[in-house]
């Protein structure tokens, strides 16, 4: 499978001017799933709900979705690619997969950062894995990689490769893949985006960029600059993150033992 | 709290010698938690049951545990330090917590590694964390750091340090404690040993050194050296590991979804 990313700075609130440049930008790409930042087409810094209200979208019927799954139709490819979601009253900070035949499902956000807590509520799909013809997709969106628990729960679900839509921010997120990928063996194809935003007094909001595809042995396959629009793409084998062995008597899923981790799972807080 | 490990090649099955050598290096030391390696007086490869029947102790009462304790007494210590646990027809690789007032407490291994898979018993006893005086201490012996459900348990449970007696022998955990500390916002002191074994056929049993005190926002504090005998200390504010911000708006613990995190404690794998 060719796996790739597309990292850019889009213009904030120019939603069809982005996506015109990004379906420019992809139109020649040999990947077999291309993954696109966080928000790719309408900018990350919203600053009011009506903003929010303004730039979200349906999913799948608005024109993003359908751009996405036109082309993942037209070039026999596989995108995930974050976007806002409307959905009824409520606001979610998504990502979709399409695919070959159209549209295939949406993730909204675990765990929300920052002021997105503002605008959008926590995301109820619950992590999602989908088994297509390429490999077993998961999907987690930025922050969410914080968690041991997002990409753990991908992996237990049999997710061969982590598409990771992001905005990061904060430092430490490219360096901490190769430990999450090593301790459940996964791939992990992280699309980030360049650039900054200032739509509010104080610092400007700066994204680090350096977008980046790790192996399930925690080997950094390929890394972005942290300032350069990119478009990356190589080979990787799903076959290798099903083979969960760490020596000839160890095995990362077979050694759990979940009956001693239930509080991860309960919610409470012993403090 | 002053905080310390002691890292060193102790003889295969030469226990009380080893233990002498361990209480003659740390008897001046001013640490209020010091950390020994896995099976810190015994040695590490047992090549037979009989090897295992014959090294393990009861614990409180046998000789190594009684010792660690009268040396908490004398000196108003807390010691965490790793050994074979005989308990009724069953061997553990097991840890014990001493202090000022003796035997505090036991933890027996979740996840073994390798060969002691073939004399000791899975732990039973699960993550423990302890309140002590000095501040909150967990414990997860060696190959324990592999499973992110290990530190993300003893954090839970409220932990302010974790004590992480090893034998390490595969490369990757030095520099992935930073993530696992970072992520749960404790610190860890990991208690390597050094030298190698070559207790049967085939190639000698290197273990990598390298004992390290890492912070809750993933600084490497300090690290030994992959070869050499080393007793170090330093300071460390438990109060530091009770702050689980990461934003204004992001708490670490109230930010997690445990109802998106089932499949974690539950005994199943989707594959």
């Amino acid at each position: 499978m060719k796996a790739g990313f597309y990292q850019y700075c889009p213009v904030f609130g120019k939603t069809e001017e982005n996506l015109r440049r990004v379906l420019s930008a992809v139109r020649d790409t040999d990947a077999d799933l291309l993954v696109l930042p966080e928000f790719f087409a309408t900018g990350y810094q919203f600053v009011s709900r009506e903003e929010v209200a303004g730039l979200s979208e349906k999913i799948p019927d608005g024109q993003t979705t359908q751009a996405l799954s036109a082309l993942s139709q037209k070039k026999n490819l596989h995108i995930v690619a974050g976007l806002p979601e409307k959905a009824g009253e409520q606001f979610y900070n998504s990502a979709v997969l399409t695919g070959p035949d159209g549209f295939i499902g949406v993730y909204r956000k675990t765990h929300l950062f920052f002021e997105e807590k503002l605008f959008f509520s926590p995301g109820d799909t619950g992590f999602q894995v989908w088994d297509t013809v390429i490999g077993r997709i998961g999907i987690m969106i930025c922050f969410d990689w914080y968690f041991p628990e997002s990409m753990r729960t991908l992996a237990l679900m049999g997710a061969d490769v982590v598409a990771h839509p992001s905005n990061l921010v904060l430092p430490h997120c490219p360096n901490s893949m190769p430990v999450l990928c090593r301790e459940n063996r996964v791939y992990a194809v992280t699309a980030n985006r360049i650039g900054q935003e200032t739509r509010k007094e104080g610092p400007p909001l700066r994204f680090i960029g350096q977008s980046q595809i790790t192996a399930p042995d925690g080997t950094i396959l390929v890394r972005a600059l942290a300032d350069n629009e990119a478009l990356l793409t190589l080979d990787i084998d799903p076959a290798v993150a099903r083979n969960k062995a760490v020596t000839s008597l160890n095995n990362l899923f077979e050694d759990r033992r979940p009956e001693m981790y239930r509080i991860i799972s309960e919610n409470r807080i012993l403090r």
